[in-house]
């Protein structure tokens, strides 16, 4: 039998509460919607969000995800600075991370990716429709040539990220704009995917498209190991032969985060 | 005449006040040697150094530099996060950031570089061999097929820095490792290189290579835009002729940290 | 006095004594059309095309030329597998090439990008907007967010090419696709800028920003080397001192086109 | 059941035939070798050689093969550019390749690289160390953080390939240089891997670390779709507004080769 993939969808969980066409959209949640329309034997989906007790995302919860899916809007700020490193340091040491939506603006997001992640928006509800540009990656198995929404926000370029993503999907707007709507990076030993549809005030966590979409970079961002960043002072494997000028000064060692230590 | 570069170099400024071998060897301060030896009358160069008043980086001196030159060590810890943050929002936007041997672990770095940038290290003095992989970048230009550091600090893969970097030098070390010592990056609209020979010990910014690669680089990182990063509300460019299923949720404004604004 | 910039611009020059249409938007010829459009103190343009001699790109020209564009379309089998072959190498030496519109499926565009090059297209004059994803890029430097092209040929994804090029400018077309229009390469030490549109029916090379696009690129594509690649022999650096296993097979040497030589 | 993948092995298989160490260490080819050390129940490997009709690479084995390595040397140009064509259309429709050793200066690698491929060599059989760069890649697995072959041909850099390579290993070798040793490439739907060690008068392919690195590379090269590359007239997928000046040239269409076809 093989292992199942331990899942964690964390949502701002917040729109849902407060405004009525997301709370009729999306009764439970838009993470519970994603998570019922990926659901299968593989996955072990938890779910997460901003006003649970560390926001949901305690070190136990963190240490036994294999893939996090984030989304947030409006409240990015109310995110714990330690919650946000905790994540992140789990994110170099192998965890998978899917950043939906408007969680570009997240601090982990932000915090993953060294930029400012800015980008054009306009909510008009116009047709968006997603070019799938790399019909050879794991993300886009099962979508053709292309899939449109009906009904979404408009993002824009210049999406200010680093030019490593591999770009699976390119977006046409109907209201003139293009854009990087899937975008696959990986940082440290983990990988992060970045895809853009998912505005609270329609149905697109509903799309069947979407949905795959979704599953296919859940099972593409599973790490195959993971390891601690160390920064170790290493013997040599080889002789040193060149005379060294001085003596060596005794024995500085700092720490990952660059503190010294004793 | 052409408009000069504004540089400002800074440098811990730490380790030449307290410890004798680097006292003899940088009287004035690394960065004051490194200021001498890429002197030239398109460069207008200044210094900063941790003790100085807001680590002599002011708003005044932020955005009055083109290309900041980092060389941390010890104290990366000390640097105020709010330095750091105006640092790296200053890159984003266009200055030029080199960051210098164990400047890999400073704050900003690991800020723009998303990743925690950690590697091997060993102090023994041995001989370090830089192989110039790309002869025609510009900040090869004038160096040869390689170039050899007499004693040098061994920095060692795994380098943990993002794969999007372009690979300038790789690294032999005597003692049997390699490294990738020269790597140049795009972040937002400000170029970011690392530059790993200098240790503090040994004279390694007095000699010819290592000035002209940073002289070279301080050319390369020059601006040739300024641009804030901002999450403009877009009018459409065409018509929108698919109908929208609901009133559209009554403006909502974040700014470039991902706050909700009134 | 800067030395000026060696320019060479091809064009298969034959749709303009064909069509009555393209007669009269280029009644010498869109390469005329662009060096006219560029023309510039620093730059020394010459012309050559399919029906010349050696298609105008003999040793001498092709060794004098720091950048060469090309416009190909109908007859791309007729260019000489020897002619591609010498312009080939020149590219990877450090010679700069721009390739336009329908040069995509140019066998000198396919050789440097090993792969197909293959894209969708359509011909109804449609409305194209190029939007600028690299602000601080040289090559975007004078072009605003976007520019627009009042009728162009649609070229839609997905485009056949490697992902490691720099996308400038990626396009929004009426009909419903998009397009990476603008994309920056480097192969060997020679730089490889693909730029989308130009479709011979529209005034397309009469338009200023796609004149300033190809005047920045022919900026940025100028060598800062030239450099033959060779495969030496190379003598050891250190001491080798693991002993060998068998008496080394004597002198095999091959040139760099992979043939053993005496 | 899970499908096989079917992999086939090509040797130059000259060496073996004419050289008495080489004869010895590989009495039915350095292919059998390679083929014996990493068989598996999940593969399905078939030889084939320089000698063979067709090279052994019919149209029947090429097409029904999943991931082809390839080791060639001495006689590259004997390798018949029709074959080499087969090859290449075949990986850019997703067929994997993995390059080994001399077999840089291939034809087919040559022609998916888009470069020259060169590299410095020598041949005392000095000690080589390969560091394993990226743990969390798929090659990688079972690999330690380095691993060593006492004697090999030194390959050194400059390697003249793309930069979008992800760089897998990078060796130390005794006498100086160091060489991007592991380099994973995508082209068209397919995967690429180039693999330096595997000099023909060392026993390289008996060594567990490179027969489980060449294993893990057939399982990550393996396909995921065969895709061919076609050219299509697309039929717009919006309303075209725009006027169009001038009747569309009736009905130019060109094949994936760039000929105009009636």
């Amino acid at each position: 039998m093989s292992k199942q993939i331990n899942v964690t969808i964390w949502n701002e969980f917040r729109h849902e509460k407060s405004n009525e066409i997301v709370k009729k959209l999306y009764p439970q949640g838009m993470h519970k919607a994603i998570a019922d329309g990926i659901s299968a034997d593989d996955l072990n989906i938890r779910l997460a969000s901003l006003d649970d007790p560390e926001h949901g995302l305690t070190e136990e919860v963190v240490n036994s995800t294999d893939v996090l899916l984030w989304w947030g809007h409006c409240h990015h700020g109310d995110v714990k600075d330690e919650i946000v490193k905790r994540v992140h340091k789990r994110v170099l040491e192998g965890m998978g991370l899917i950043v939906l939506h408007s969680g570009h603006f997240s601090k982990i997001f932000k915090a993953v990716m060294g930029t400012n992640c800015s980008l054009k928006w306009r909510e008009v509800g116009e047709k968006m429709r997603l070019w799938n540009i790399e019909p050879s990656h794991p993300i886009a198995q099962g979508i053709g040539e292309y899939f449109e929404l009906k009904n979404e926000e408009m993002y824009g370029e210049r999406f200010d990220i680093p030019q490593d993503g591999k770009i699976i999907f390119i977006s046409w707007f109907e209201g003139g704009e293009v854009f990087r709507s899937g975008v696959a990076f990986e940082r440290g030993h983990g990988k992060v995917f970045y895809f853009s549809p998912g505005h609270e005030t329609y149905p697109t966590y509903y799309d069947k498209n979407v949905l795959k979409v979704i599953g296919n970079a859940v099972r593409w961002a599973k790490p195959l190991i993971y390891q601690e960043h160390t920064a170790p002072n290493a013997k040599p494997l080889e002789a040193i032969r060149t005379p060294n000028p001085h003596t060596v000064s005794a024995g500085i060692v700092q720490d990952v985060d660059g503190n010294t230590k004793k």
